[in-house]
């Protein structure tokens, strides 16, 4: 089935070149016999994406929040390295005495670990070491993959699979960290050209979903993180949401009706972020003359007024909300809007449906752009789920530790490798960040 | 009937003494002929709190977040004089035309203010015109409350009790930014002595609760904040609660156990916060040799075991909690089990309560320490409930523009006044904060 | 002989008032009997400063560089405790014993001390313990002076002077500290009321000195601090200086002619310190439409065209001399300059010089407004004269170590007690301090 | 003549390689004729220090006041660009737009300029890119040098030696801000194996000095700075030099003697900042055991005792100096050392010199060690000579706008290219800074 065509930004990254050879959703029981494919697949993915870029861009790192190219393929081979074939594969010699010390991202159990905002101080191991490296771990991978390792492979293959998730998510993060460091540079790089924008998307209405209790969470079926379950029931009241997501002319309305001077539209916080930082645009934008641009992946480009607005913050997103005389959704009425035609049985009493949202497959659901285009920001904080409980050791920093002061993305940007969104999925950041691909989508409460 | 003597640093304020002339909590209806007696009640409470003071206790301003005690008398004066005096008398003049400036605290729709961490840089006004300022402010409240203004009274009646409600608030803020402010004085000022600490509480029990929906929120029966509502269903799974609170000694225990220096225990942030600012302890502890001693507005004094761990922030409260083998409750947890025995019908289907938690009167509830100890942090991020609107106007920035980056606290302080705490109240801090009077109750997941 | 009534802000300080009462300028052999005499008035005077304050005002401290007038009261007493009492005094025993550690300023060898920025912090103690404290200090200096401590006293003298010329500098400081932290308070409180400005000063034209050795330094006769010593050789090229101070008036139109904004008239610091400070005038100037006002002691008021230009920074003086065609002279050519008419042999060449600039009496001399209108930046870091050595013990610390980053101000301003003022006194200050009665007077290179 | 083999860190940078192909000292009038070889020369040797780098290595910046070799090698191309093709080749064209923007260093009339600690943000332009931009440079420059431009290579002769000087700067720079960028890098690059220390010094002692008036600054005899400018007489006391430089194992005695926890040995400012950060060694020690090792260009190497102790600070010199009963020369009397036997003339009243230092020919004066080691650190503020003039024009800003808050520092380090150091050479950097391979030498006040 073809993608729809509009995504944030005309298309900044064409997921049906190096994305697309991305597996398809691991089924739920991931064959054995299938990882290794998997393996190379995904770690291919990752190489690929980085075909266009010169030796000094895989360098630079342009914030602290976000880390070099070389950084990202250092560290997603580190994980391979630390928790798989240290672990499991017997003999294992670890590739140089101080990548584990370089490219530990978080991980307080793992040890210590290169201070976060110095990771574009290292000119040194190269990049064409770091390539030598990740080849190393992929042999050694080959290895576990192999007919001797039987044993050791299947206590492995949950953290295998796990692994191959993690790397998913740095090649979004090489992506959007690359952009972040571009577009701090006046000569504007182009990753790829861009491509024409034929899209044409039914207007945006609201969907009506009647109260009741749903379950939400991961059901078990495939991977999913463990901030995912468990599976609980929530109860919401009625509740509307839009069909489509907010566009970059919506955007611009709100800005020229003194979106960004009005502190009534605005959380305390960020209101005081508008100020300390003169925002008065989404990241990326400028304007020139009566005409605004975007940098993006394809250099600088006019705004294109359909499309998504992409790259604001939490309080960006909650003060164009209450401008537009709406809210954000919670992530649970997120869900249930994106559970309508997939999963049968996801309202408990699903019999009371308004006409407008009647079940249907994936695309024909009542609400579209609901994954490929930008990541949209809900108004539920990021907490644990009732029941949550971290996986135990070093693993269990991946998730829970960073609940706290920030809020739940859902869907999946374009350029999320499509294999990894899925329904349930909880992505976070906190308010202020802006340099993700992150949008809305509004909501109402009836009446 | 009695309050128990067991709270927070061996009687920090005696309530009994001036807070005890605060009127009760006011009924449904606060008869206008009330109004009067209660607003004078209330006013000479915030000034009674200041008898102990020198002149230059009043002025200084120990961190941007605290604020000096004049600057609290005359904030809660300009809250009368802008939304009561200066909309609904007639002919009202302000005191000064300075002062709207100066004692805003943070009413973007009120206009410009004067900068919040500069407030400590003002000797002028001096107390005495502050005093004067007051003064001014209750003889306009006076002729308000008179014969010749009920029309306006009873428009101006629901702003009124709002104010009274914030000028509580800021009573007990007094107390807290004066300890502050004294904290950090080697001289060790007293602002009142101690009383024995004869107390002796039950021993601290888990108390279950059953799974299912109950209602949160207040039910509109007297006075209420706007974030309190509107009331809704929560579904909850079941839960345990402890019946106490945390004590210093368990307290002393985690700390001994290492609590500070195994980041495994904390939030991501957390420990960024424990590393940076090198805590090792809560708020105003200090060692001596092997006595733990705690700074208290009697002075500084030995720590005394039983008593309730105060002056920890979230960050500490859910380390300690994840090392007890435990979590914080959400705040819906802590208020279903509050409403137990006080508030019939609370639970939808109350016929399945465990019999540890059988409905009872206020302080033979299945939990006790609710209230006049220390706030207490819970697990639930402060956002508004499903459909909160606040209030038109500037009011509306009340408790509504907050609702980011912080936790919301239950119950009520050692110092907050008696007729302010109930059951529904929302307190809330950002995860770091330590000054207020703050500690934790244990929940658990049965099983 | 009457003082010119011109000096900086329209009389900022009636000297003529309390500081006219402190003594004329020591003697060389300070005799035993009249230091009694001379230590109660110049302490009288301090206290004599402080009439018109609230108790409020003593608390304040409005930045890390300023101190809270409380704070200079203690600080003084604390000198002669520490470094006469303690050491001269048997049996002495301190006023409390935290006073050692709040109100040491900076002297490491006197132990641990109070964090500077943090002065505005105590309340504690109050502003009447400080007066007590004073008084104690002061019961027990009379004991020294008495007939049984001759022998302690004549060791103790000299540390005494030099306490009594300490305490003339904190008067100034009292002033200047309490102008600042009253300038940030849009009350606008008045220290005294302005006095009509009735001078007339001669039009200010060049004064030209010939090149030639001359000795630089104090020649011992009559106190001087340690960084006036040793008298040395410096050879000096033909200079001319302004006999006036630079106004308000020129101020303007270097103000009017971009001053502020173009780059080529800054040093390269100063620059960066105009842009990230947002400099585009001296400090407490403010403009209402097209009239200029300066914040004084005397409230804010209009600025008077022919005072001179005061509360610049070096940057700012030495920008505008180079605006001016001039430059700002050095230390050795303002005392040359100085000298002239007063002191006899100070050219070792005196017979050379233009008739404009024969020796005269003081006020008499080639230039005028040398003393009691502003301080003058001079273009010479502060360092230490060839063969300079800082007294042994703690007291070495005085003037020393801070030989460093920071240039020398030559002259007195108009809250700088007269006795106070001398030829060889060095003051200074960091290149960006502002909120010390700073001004300037031009220098140039003949032809 | 065969260079001492004795330099900082055992011989970092073997100058009889690259930078011996540097021109010797040019001449009073550069011939034209001679200036095309020059040039090629110089250039060539700053491309080929950058022979060992990897391609990271050229991206990096460790800390603002360093800059990418990158940075380097494009800002001396745009040197010549800007301030002599553009002015003086008919019809040049810039090589980029955007160039005249990234690559301008601090030169305000040369218009807006990328951000300086910003520098290590950009990927692009690329390495190879920057190449071809000194090539399109090198290429134009060759014209300009040929036969059809003769009038203006006249008028453009004095900018292009500023420019070769300046680039010779830069080389020195790109190692130094290499050598910083490396040194945070656990993995240790060597940029060139060290060369074995077979040096033997002569023991260090004092050479004496009388008093007397010396004639400081350049004499006009080939290029010099504009802040070499004019020459002048000063004053000198008699006072004493040590005839070599301060050793490591010097250095380690005052470390030992508890130099950096001594605050009397400090100043004010320099005792704030090894406080603030923790120093307790020059830059780039490290402890291991009992064993000191410094990280030097050829890698982490033990520290060895009688080289001269090196990145040390201001401050540290300042300290050591006190410590070991000495002070720091004034710039005065190191070039009035490095003057004898080289220059006739230069002290005004040659005939009283002390029998130790009589005037001898280059290494043979009083004092050895003055150039090629370290850059020493000098007692004198970096401010302008009697009667200094800056250029017109944009080349203006390059010594005097930094005029203010640094000190001079005399010599040459082992990194700085032999032709370009001279006896007059004024260096200046803050007293904080310490990347730089700055040691001292010690100065006396005799008896």
């Amino acid at each position: 089935m073809p993608r729809p065509r509009n995504r944030g930004e005309a298309l900044e990254i064409d997921q049906s070149g190096p994305l697309a050879s991305a597996p398809p959703r691991p089924p739920e029981d991931w064959p054995a016999e299938n990882l290794a494919a998997q393996y190379d697949a995904i770690r291919h993915v990752t190489e690929a994406l980085c075909e266009p870029l010169a030796i000094e861009d895989y360098v630079v790192q342009s914030m602290p929040d976000a880390s070099p190219v070389k950084w990202h393929l250092a560290h997603t081979a580190w994980f391979f390295e630390t928790f798989v074939l240290a672990r499991y594969l017997p003999g294992y010699q670890p590739f140089h005495p101080l990548f584990g010390f370089l490219f530990n991202s978080y991980y307080e159990a793992a040890g210590p670990r290169w201070s976060r905002p110095q990771r574009g101080l290292l000119s040194r191991p190269t990049v064409a070491e770091v390539y030598r490296y990740r080849a190393h771990v992929d042999r050694h991978m080959d290895e576990l993959f192999g007919p001797h390792h039987a044993a050791e492979l299947r206590r492995a293959a949950s953290t295998v699979i796990l692994g191959l998730h993690h790397e998913q998510q740095h090649q979004e993060l090489i992506l959007t960290d690359l952009k972040h460091a571009w577009s701090a540079n006046p000569m504007h790089p182009v990753y790829k050209e861009a491509l024409a924008d034929d899209s044409s998307l039914p207007a945006t209405r609201r969907a009506f979903f009647p109260e009741g209790l749903v379950l939400i969470g991961h059901d078990g079926d495939g991977f999913g993180f463990d901030n995912e379950f468990p599976r609980h029931r929530v109860f919401l009241k009625e509740f509307e949401l839009a069909t489509g997501l907010v566009t970059n002319a919506q955007y611009l309305a709100f800005m020229a009706d003194g979106g960004y001077r009005r502190p009534e539209l605005w959380l305390s916080d960020g209101w005081a972020v508008v100020q300390a930082r003169n925002w008065d645009a989404p990241l990326y934008w400028e304007q020139d003359g009566e005409q605004w641009f975007a940098i993006t992946l394809s250099g600088r480009r006019p705004l294109v007024a359909g499309q998504p607005v992409c790259h604001v913050s939490y309080y960006e997103a909650d003060a164009f909300a209450r401008w537009a005389g709406a809210r954000l959704p919670s992530e649970a009425e997120w869900e249930t809007a994106a559970a309508i035609g997939t999963l049968a049985g996801n309202f408990l009493d699903s019999g009371r449906f308004h006409p407008a949202c009647s079940p249907s497959a994936d695309d024909r659901g009542p609400c579209h752009q609901m994954y490929g285009d930008v990541w949209q920001w809900t108004a539920s904080p990021y907490v644990g789920y009732p029941g949550y409980q971290p996986p135990r050791g070093a693993l269990g920093e991946y998730n829970g530790k960073f609940m706290c002061n920030q809020f739940v993305l859902r869907g999946a940007s374009c350029v999320t490798p499509r294999s990894h969104a899925r329904r349930t999925y909880r992505n976070f950041f906190p308010a202020d960040a802006r340099w993700q691909f992150t949008g809305l989508r509004l909501a109402y409460d009836p009446k």
